[in-house]
């Protein structure tokens, strides 16, 4: 579909809003029950930085907040200018880990692709979807679908520790 | 936190794994059930631009891709140059319409804020919050949470029309 035809979709504004002007689609936010087990998947597996936390003793929860970030990426070493820059930039991950769930039995969270529906998934995008896989592999990471599963072979699912599914997608050309 | 501190929490990967270059946090999937309703939501209300849609007739289901992109940004007009671009940024939003759920009375998806609880929000950033949420009230977008209400005076929650949570915070220093 071009992309004039994608602006004349039922719904879709003829224009951007002028007041939307330096609007960031910052972050998403899912539950989790163990942060260390979130906080290795996500920077040991999948390569994020863990770039603020924020810990409420009295109502018992905590929030991690993780980005994806190009090397060479300078993050600011002060809290208050973090805080500003980490508003500023898109694809943050905000983890809330609600203390004592990590000693229940089984899963705590729904991953929102069972009844009843609602959210599906993130996804992660690679620059070498068969390398990344490979590596996937030797680490032991839980697939809900493998690259070479069903018609969809361009692209798999590998499910975090709640069971949230990460998509994994190619962003270079695929020969 | 200091930023040192943070790399040392509980399942921190003590280095970034040089494995995982070029990973980007791409994209957030929510299913919709009306497609019109939430993509005049993104792009009038939010300033979010269609940058892909996939049609699956057989399947009976579309995907809309959106993003909030800095002014000036230009988008690739083939499709094959657009879907490399847009694997390869972060803060992409895909929505899900499986067709007919517009027909439905009353909601059709579950927002993940109440049991069984596991995703949370999205979340928007603005340069001046205090404007955006008086646009907001001049919309008459639905809120969750205003600026006023309760103790966090500095952040708003908005609902989508499909009452997922979308949070608003300032992405510039809070004078």
């Amino acid at each position: 579909m071009t992309l004039a035809s994608l602006q004349s979709q039922p719904g879709v504004a003829a224009e951007v809003p002028a007041e939307t002007t330096g609007f960031v689609f910052n972050h998403t936010m899912l539950r989790v029950k163990d942060s260390a087990a979130s906080l290795d998947f996500y920077t040991r597996v999948l390569g994020f930085r863990l770039i603020d936390q924020r810990d409420f003793a009295e109502a018992q929860f905590s929030l991690y907040f993780l980005a994806l970030l190009p090397a060479g990426t300078v993050i600011p070493e002060g809290d208050d200018a973090r805080r500003v820059w980490m508003a500023g930039i898109p694809g943050v991950l905000e983890l809330t880990h609600n203390h004592g769930t990590e000693t229940q039995h089984g899963p705590v969270y729904h991953d929102g692709n069972s009844d009843p529906r609602g959210f599906g998934h993130i996804c992660v995008s690679v620059p070498d979807i068969q390398a990344a896989c490979k590596r996937f592999d030797a680490l032991d990471v839980p697939y809900q679908k493998r690259l070479e599963d069903g018609r969809m072979k361009h692209l798999a699912f590998i499910k975090d520790p709640d069971g949230y599914w990460v998509e994994i997608i190619s962003n270079t050309p695929i020969a």
